[in-house]
């Protein structure tokens, strides 16, 4: 996978709620993953962001920052639990910030991936609403080698 | 809302990803709650169901049964908090079990909600496959009363 693009498309092959979601790759780098949706698709009974779906754009932002800083398109990645706290509604588009570890974090959860074939990383998102933060994630990813 | 077919339509009227992930109400009474999914719309690149489907589903769950027992269709709940811990891959179709909370605690929340128009409960919900227990969550709602 070599862009934003490519991620964005890769989830909207495989993963449906995506598209119902109607999610974006806004910025991907190796420091840090956005992911936008409008509200529309995603609002609740009171017009604001359903929690699932704010839920949703968190998981899939450290799932799919962990993914492009492991450079291991084959492996498998799953969610082992999360913490999720809503501070204030969102009432505009959805728009999750993953940031990656710091560098010595990265280089262990790489360390493990490469030699045990099974590594387990933290990581954090937040979705602000007109630059206060909104919703505050954290969720602990595991990833292991495809069989060969 | 007088059965679990009334809830469901509200659900999908008020929340379109209920739609899109293909949410029923299987079974809905003053002791418990329970809304399936198919695994198609909702599965993940593994071809489980996706951790942010599940999640929704739980909180669905405890969403409509906190709804359902605080028999004040105009009250407006919101989730405040969530923890969630995936043990098992879902294979087959979600079904998110959310059992009321005791009598005491109920009674409080509705003593609350009388006197305050503000009240909060947690409350627990699973998801098992084949009988095993698949997904553990716990979110803290708040219901307020809706302004006369």
């Amino acid at each position: 996978m070599n862009s934003g693009a490519d991620l964005e498309k890769y989830l909207h092959d495989k993963i449906p709620l995506t598209v119902a979601m109607g999610v974006r790759v806004a910025e991907c780098d190796d420091t840090h993953l956005i992911l936008t949706a409008p509200l529309a698709p995603n609002r609740n009974h009171l017009g604001t962001a359903f929690g699932g779906s704010l839920h949703s754009l968190a998981t899939l932002s450290g799932y799919s920052l962990l993914w492009w800083l492991l450079r291991a398109p084959d492996a498998h990645i799953v969610i082992r639990q999360s913490e999720i706290r809503y501070e204030k509604a969102v009432t505009g588009e959805l728009r999750a910030f993953c940031r990656a570890p710091d560098a010595d974090e990265l280089a262990g959860f790489r360390r493990d991936f490469a030699r045990k074939g099974k590594a387990r990383l933290s990581l954090s998102a937040m979705i602000e609403q007109d630059g206060v933060l909104a919703v505050q994630f954290r969720g602990v990813f595991v990833a292991v080698a495809a069989k060969k």
